[in-house]
């Protein structure tokens, strides 16, 4: 297998307080401090809010996530290439990952058909017939351009049995192989994005200076878990997921496999918790050694009217709310939280307003993101086992 | 007729070119150079756009408009009072204008029904009979606690006969009359908000500050116009506007109505040309000595994927943008402009995101406020006539 001689990113720890690690992910676009949350931004955009916002100090993301899958389907990878690739599409010049399409197409159920060469099945779009592959996720993914790149896994159910999940492992191996060497011939070959001057001042090659992560299956069997992790680890990538989690398995079946798989992951790269999760969540994980995570949660929530709140979650449908000129959260700094109370936001949510999901979901996201900044700062100084206490227990003091 | 001593707002004209004026209405909440454009915040938010873009270098939005009918059916007026008073409510502290749910009740049709007492009608939200009067309409808007409050007026259809018309104006008179005696007694007795420390600091008895503005009606019938404006001059307003245009006629007769009335209103008052109207109507009623604005359409249109540019309307779900690298207007300096493409704004768009509507809302408001911007520059260096010429040229050079 021929790697590139050097990855364009480069990953450090700089301080661990028990399992719980603070690092620095390098990346050509700037530097992301770690743990991190990555807004999930699907078809190109993290839904209801701006990019500016999303630079802004109360956010500060420096890197979301995109989907292979959304993206190939609408607009279309040609599309995209014709205007410059992934980031002067969107307009974003700080980090992307892309997800590569595996968990999705493994979401559309009887929609889809999986063999040996890939999986087959109906665009959600247009009912055309589709097929993707590893080759063609590394082919898409290389001119969409993200910054690190996902292999093309398959993905076993929560509650598969030992024999179909370690054919689903056996599987996603290959596949993970297949990912592999498609993705070295194409940054080798890195084939030109054709970018003319826009906003970014980056090489034009963007698809030439890719990472790729491997992902770890195995549903919630703890020996296949392990096996799938060492067969990842031996093709070797820059950085390495837990996927198939947070797939409707219980809570407890998911922490028993991050307990098994987390410190085993090759320490000297960044390990990615695919699809998870809540605050409580995010921080149980980064006490057993996660370091990158990505989630809809607090975007989704915040459409439908639910505010994430160092206190717990706040429904903003309440009656409850009708006159309370108090924030979501007391303590959160963010701009929605300094200028809006509970009844103003009840009311946009109640009438249906836009409004309602633009600052919901700023606040979600900056409650994401303020978490972390105070998880990697209680690392630093050796707080964390205090900070987790603390935070959690704050949880269910509950604003409601 | 017991009018307040001094006027909580005044206008200025300082800059005439034509009978095109430049002014400056001074209200307690700043000053508002006119002519002036303000968005629509019917339900207490301009949809899709948050107040800091309002109030940002892009926009700087001085004056916005919310609705009596629909703030006084949703959330109510009382959750409002409770709440320290409409600025308070939404965490708006610039100028506000409430209209008075005349047009929406009439607007209602077959739902409403109107005696000499008010109007009787059906509530949108939840179907319970309600009943608006100029009494009730001035409680409510007291409540609210707007910098300018408008009277409660009948508008009649566009096609009325000349034997409508007057039998509506001779209703809006007297409802003019009875809006003018609740309203006077109301500052006098300056009913107190309750307002409790937030961000404002402004004197707590908002609604014993208020300003009041007459409304011209009599459809297309220019001798019936220049009567209802004599009479709504004599009871006396601290602001005049023509309702009753916009409203399905034809635009040859918007303008001879406003060609009519608006050289006879007051010079030293406002002119509020009510629901106007496109880029180019607001310019050409600038010329006929117009001061004031509001319309959904740089909002309402925005959300279903038309941009108002300097050539014309551009439809952003056109095919022909599928790789357009270009914004929606080269020279325009918004910041949806100066960062986003017509192919990315097209994908959003058909993908459904919430951020078309946020992107194009935020351009075209942009867009009309620096058009009017301009206009105003213009009239003060006496380049109105060009600007006018050259303006409406462009428009029709078309971007697509």
């Amino acid at each position: 297998m021929v790697k590139p001689a050097t990855s364009p990113i480069s990953f450090e720890v700089i301080a661990q307080d028990g399992q719980a690690r603070a690092g620095i992910l390098s990346t050509r676009r700037g530097l992301i401090e770690t743990p991190v949350f990555m807004p999930v931004g699907t078809a190109g955009t993290v839904k209801g809010i701006r990019f500016e916002e999303l630079e802004s100090k109360d956010l500060d993301a420096r890197i979301i996530l995109a989907n292979t899958y959304h993206l190939w389907l609408r607009p279309g990878v040609e599309t995209i290439k014709a205007c410059g690739g992934l980031h002067r599409f969107m307009g974003w010049d700080r980090a992307l990952l892309t997800d590569s399409g595996g968990f999705q197409v493994w979401s559309l159920g009887a929609l889809r058909k999986i063999s040996e060469e890939g999986t087959e099945f109906r665009s959600h779009v247009d009912g055309s017939r589709r097929f993707l592959s590893p080759e063609v996720a590394m082919e898409v993914q290389a001119g969409l351009g993200a910054d690190i790149v996902m292999v093309f896994d398959e993905c076993a159910p929560g509650k598969a049995t030992h024999d179909e999940a370690r054919a689903s492992l056996e599987l996603t191996s290959r596949w993970a192989k297949r990912s592999r060497e498609k993705f070295d011939q194409l940054q080798r070959e890195a084939p030109d994005m054709g970018c003319i001057g826009m906003t970014l001042e980056l090489p034009e090659k963007l698809s030439g200076a890719q990472a790729l992560f491997g992902i770890v299956q195995g549903a919630a069997h703890r020996d296949l878990r392990r096996e799938s992790l060492e067969r990842t680890a031996e093709i070797g990538f820059d950085g390495y997921a837990i996927g198939g989690l947070s797939v409707g398995e219980e809570k407890s079946v998911m922490w028993e496999v991050v307990d098994e798989v987390a410190p085993l992951m090759p320490p000297d790269h960044p390990r990615y918790l695919m699809g998870v999760g809540t605050p409580e969540d995010l921080i149980e994980a980064v006490a057993r050694g996660v370091d990158m995570f990505d989630c809809v949660l607090p975007t989704r929530n915040g459409r439908t009217g639910q505010a994430f709140t160092s206190r717990g979650k706040l429904n903003v449908k309440n009656a409850q709310w009708i006159e309370d000129q108090r924030p979501l959260d007391e303590s959160c700094r963010c701009s929605v939280c300094q200028r809006h109370s509970r009844a103003y936001l009840r009311h946009l949510h109640q009438t249906g307003e836009m409004l309602a999901g633009i600052l919901l979901t700023h606040h979600n996201l900056a409650f994401f993101l303020d978490t972390m900044r105070r998880v990697r700062q209680s690392i630093r100084s050796g707080d964390f086992p205090k900070f987790r206490r603390e935070f959690i227990e704050g949880l269910s003091t509950s604003g409601e």
